[in-house]
């Protein structure tokens, strides 16, 4: 069967899940992407967990030429290599992205779930996933890639389902999510429930909570992005003077953010969004008190911190690194001193792509010749 | 007059006013309050102007024992000593304190202005100020304080008039708002602006748009308080497990949060927080070519700025000392490392205090024995 998966697909299962907090979705289905060739080993799995508001497409490939979210981190020759590894990706459980959630047509009303959908948690979304990879037909995960979210998605996968991942990367990861991060989530999910188009969750398709959703961007991408990198890209620039106070968009910035929220609202649902985004202030990966994670299997691990994150500041992935080293895992901590905030696993390739790249080279049975000491001279003082 | 001034009264002025960006108020008054006694000399005035969202209560006096916004900070025996100095404290124009403001009616159409009120600015807003002082039988203000949109009128008011300032506070301030700045308030517009009940301004006085208020000064303030104070103030905390996904209050943060914003969204008119807050960032105070920010006439100055602060960062509390430095006066720069950022010059009196209270003392004529020697032995370093 695995020889023959197609490289963007849904798997269905048609037989009743029950969620971690409670409520049973009658079968559900995830989508997902594939980048690569996977070996006749089935020893260069590489499961890729993003962040929240991503989905299956991580970079552009011949089938689908459109640049994915995480272009210049994989694909052929970048630091994630899909000439060497096979680089999965599903859809959360959840959200809008074709696997199930919200705007699902729950089969015994007829009806689509919106806000029937029973409470998603972290939990949920690593279960069907790891359901999935398997019924796949792949036994074990070669090496687990959980960025933001992702990363939290991470540790729950290496608690719930020990000995599943040989070697792990968690990017801007946290255990749990801090009250100000929590505040600052409220708050988008506050903008979204105040549209009065939201409708307790029962919008129409064609009248959706745009201004409620645009608005909930904008407070996330603030979170997402460092002070001093929209100071720096936006000149301070009195457009104005015109006599409509308060009611236009003045300010450039305005215009940049107004740009990036309305086009995410236009693709996102509202209910995921709330979904997922709760999900996220809920879980907690706790550390039991004989220490660690109590995950299990594990081998070569790289947790990476950005010092201007403020979304997950980087004690949170330092947290991460110890917990995975009680767990007996081999672990590198790299802090990451890039101005770019949370985002910067997403923006910042400069940093990121040499680390990534000597990781990956490092679990890889062959290491390619030239390559791999080129990164270790550059990067040396970092491990 | 100025011996028997009411001290919580309002002054009056039945001529036009013509608005900085355009429009003519017909007419306006400013409500103010005053604390301490005005001396023979007239020489111990202390002009308070305080953040976008206070009012004229600065400190609690037996005529109103309400606590103030400054109430460990100003007082008799406080820092600012009210058994020395005589503070006067305005409401601002265009705010909703008893100033006239979108809720004041004009008398042309015998309606609240609400959406017709003219565009307001910083300079509006200093330039009725110092008409009010004046009239009130004040020449010269012995000591100007500033703090956060405060320290941006005070460097509006002694750009344009100057030598009627001698000494100056200028606490948390800002000669200009940086974009990630504007960005944050922006979204606190939009948040009002989107509440339906909001209606272009045009609002009922009994369905004012409450939510929209509500998240706005949620926006607010996480932006005014560090992450790190919010973090150590609540544990993560569960109590959600409900299944209205995404419906309820589920964390602690996010009750402290609504009940802070519910109180706020009460008491304070949506147009005046348009209105202010849109001013902030139209606001800029230039430095001209020659260098300096062109005042005149200042002796003493103090800067204070907070390294935890994200919304005025330290670097721009830098700038306006360096401006006033080369302006010909003698400034004290601070750069105080308190944790709870930008709020930190209402909540952290152990490092706030002593600054003040010394700062004070130095300008004063007479020199209270003891005192001023302890606080220059506690803070000898700063100076």
């Amino acid at each position: 069967m695995v020889e023959t998966l197609p490289a963007a697909d849904y798997i269905e299962f048609a037989r009743p899940f029950p969620m971690h907090r409670g409520g049973v979705l009658e079968d559900f289905r995830l989508t997902y992407e594939t980048f690569g060739q996977l070996n006749d080993r089935r020893d260069n799995i590489v499961l890729v967990l993003p962040g929240m508001s991503a989905n299956s497409h991580v970079c552009s490939v011949a089938r689908d030429p459109e640049a994915g979210w995480w272009e210049d981190f994989a694909g052929s020759g970048k630091p994630i290599d899909t000439d060497r590894w096979y680089v999965i990706c599903f859809n959360y459980l959840g959200g809008c992205k074709g696997s199930t959630g919200p705007l699902s047509t729950e089969r015994a009303s007829g009806r689509p779930y919106q806000s029937r959908f029973p409470e998603l948690s972290i939990e949920d979304i690593v279960d069907t996933i790891v359901m999935a990879v398997k019924a796949l037909g792949m036994a074990q995960v070669t090496c687990l890639i959980g960025a933001s979210m992702g990363g939290m998605c991470a540790l729950a996968l290496l608690t719930r389902h020990p000995g599943f991942v040989r070697h792990h990367i968690n990017l801007c990861g946290a255990a749990s999510s801090l009250p100000v991060s929590t505040a600052l989530r409220s708050l988008q999910r506050e903008a979204i429930r105040s549209d009065p188009l939201w409708a307790g969750g029962e919008y129409s398709p064609d009248a959706r909570p745009i201004h409620g959703m645009t608005l909930a961007r904008k407070i996330g991408l603030l979170s997402y992005r460092s002070g001093a990198q929209l100071n720096r890209r936006f000149s301070r620039s009195d457009q104005a003077a015109g006599k409509s106070a308060g009611m236009t968009h003045d300010f450039e910035v305005e215009d940049y953010l107004q740009a990036n929220a309305w086009r995410f609202a236009r693709d996102f649902d509202p209910n995921s969004y709330l979904q997922l985004s709760r999900a996220i202030d809920l879980y907690a990966c706790l550390t039991p008190p004989q220490g660690g994670f109590q995950t299990a299997g594990l081998e070569q691990v790289l947790v990476v911190g950005v010092e201007s994150d403020t979304l997950f500041p980087v004690a949170q992935q330092q947290h991460i690194a110890q917990g995975l080293e009680q767990d007996g895992a081999e672990v590198t901590f790299v802090r990451l001193d890039c101005p770019d905030g949370h985002d910067a696993f997403l923006t910042d390739l400069r940093a990121f792509g040499p680390l990534l790249e000597h990781f990956m080279n490092r679990i890889g049975s062959v290491l390619p010749a030239g390559r791999a000491e080129r990164c270790l001279e550059l990067h040396d003082e970092r491990f």
